[in-house]
């Protein structure tokens, strides 16, 4: 039965992340009371296919019609981890245009979509939250919107695709072509049956897109930004990289320089010297340069079902708790 | 003249990191004002010797008597960069009673004396920031109690002394003695004329300190942590580990289980696969495995005058603005 005073949040999907979302919710309700001073509560879940059987308590209202999830009474949250622009952005719009609060694993909504679903939480007064939707577990929107105020951006290098960079540490390290490579990612999990978006790097341009709005503040536009995958890169360009002790990887750039900015996707050979040499396998890491700090390094897991589900249970949380927990901890004594 | 509006700061010590957060505030005042709703002022600073001159505006209040800057009418921020335990507490708990907000960068007064200027700051109200305290430039303080809220910290390896890491480097890229690398460190500005805080491991030991505090809100009692620094390690150690593929890495760790916390600062041999391998010179990195998370690393300047005055400014911008920049950059359009 649901609690009066509980938090009561809407999942739409229930795939990989929207399956973890779920699970972490429910098993740390003491710790997400003790954060936000209410109980979170997961009463509805939206569905491709309702017969399916899923793991989740007999209390959760499971639809596959979203006006059903809208019509729930006393909602409070939608978080979204669902794929493609649409549904997705209908579906955001009417809960934002609700006043319901929104956290938003989909990338690929929020490149295209992203700019207007900002204006309408806005005018509607409640937070979109979406740091799942750039580099997995990394949590860099977090960090360049909370711990980079003051600083001005002048530059971001980032390797933003798991599965590229996992083909690319295995074409260099077993000397294997990318084809056979991609096939290993498929078989571990970490590439999709169509991998297009991985290997012709459209993955990485939306998350690029993502950053370039936040730091900027201006819609991007996709067509402006140039983008290349890792599709051309063959075995002999990997060796030859190798004996000039060298490293070809798949980054996301953004430079920014008074009104002046420049965005791409692009394959980009590093020495060791290079922050990003070092990120192997299915990492995501974002090189940082503030004009003050110089340059800053966050690196994480990329994908995955908890590390993304963690970020967005983060971003729940944030909703409801944005302050810091250094002085909570004091008290706990 | 002093504006009636205007955020008062009193700086304490003029050195390097204080002369750059004079210079940062001074450099920027629209951006600050835009961040936080009014013009930020540097009105006092306290240094030792007044008769030395100074490159700061003539509107500045010199002084080197703490109970003049006490004193001043409407202050609103002491921002403290000076050394040692005494008599910063001191100074800083008179300006927490007198309702002051603090940001300090002193991390020996932070290690011994932070839990009780917290509860003090916590009793009248006034916040208290110390981000410059541990790992220089990386906003590792703000990454632990703002972006992973949910998240239970399980363990943290970090290289926290920028001048232990550059020597270690130094002797494995050039072959050269503790000695002479250590030498080479003092030339560049890297190392104090009296090393040892650094050598043997106490600077690493300060900041292991706070963070363990910071993560469990439990005093620590110094003699409980273990300490070791680099003063043993030879070239011999060194080529030892680099004909093993290995490096040596001096690192302060903390485990935590439960109720059980263990921290200590040591010497760890690390190969190609840990994420603390490729953090080379007078870098820090932060090494955080969550349980949901996995591992996150944070890395970025140990230290220097601006990338520390940076973190200090963001501390103080984020005291009246402690709110996220993705709204208000959407607003900017």
């Amino acid at each position: 039965m649901s609690d009066e005073s509980s938090i009561k949040v809407a999942l739409l999907g229930f795939g990989t992340v929207g399956s973890g979302v779920y699970e972490v919710i429910e098993s740390r309700q003491n710790q997400l009371r003790h954060l936000v001073g209410h109980p979170i509560e997961v009463v509805a879940v939206l569905v491709d296919d309702i017969s399916k059987e899923r793991k989740m308590g007999s209390h959760v209202f499971v639809t596959d019609d979203f006006q059903e999830i809208l019509a729930l009474p006393d909602l409070d949250v939608v978080v979204e981890a669902i794929v493609g622009v649409e549904p997705a952005y209908t579906y955001l719009s009417h809960a934002i245009d609700q006043g319901l609060h929104v956290v938003t694993a989909n990338k690929e909504l929020f490149a295209h979509k992203g700019f207007e679903l900002q204006k309408r939480a806005k005018d509607q007064g409640v937070e979109l939250k979406f740091e799942a939707t750039v580099a997995g577990g990394v949590p860099i929107i977090g960090a360049l919107t909370k711990l980079l105020q003051v600083n001005q951006v002048l530059k971001i290098e980032a390797i933003l695709n798991g599965t590229s960079n996992y083909i690319l540490t295995k074409m260099r390290e077993e000397q294997i072509s990318l084809e056979k490579a991609l096939t290993e990612a498929q078989a571990l999990g970490y590439a999709e049956a169509n991998p297009t978006n991985d290997i012709e790097g459209y993955d990485a341009l939306y998350k690029i897109m993502i950053l370039t709005e936040l730091l900027t503040g201006r819609k991007v536009n996709q067509n402006y930004v140039r983008c290349a995958g890792i599709s051309t890169i063959s075995t002999d360009d990997i060796n030859q990289a190798n004996l000039r002790h060298e490293r070809i990887k798949h980054v996301g750039v953004i430079e920014i320089s008074g009104e002046k900015v420049f965005s791409e996707v692009s394959l980009l050979t590093v020495s060791e010297s290079h922050k990003l040499y070092s990120v192997e396998g299915v990492d995501n890491a974002v090189l940082v340069t503030g004009d003050l700090i110089g340059e800053l390094v966050f690196q994480g897991p990329g994908a995955g079902k908890y590390p993304t589900a963690s970020v967005m249970v983060e971003d729940l949380v944030d909703i409801y708790n944005p302050v810091s927990k250094s002085i909570k901890l004091v008290t706990k004594k």
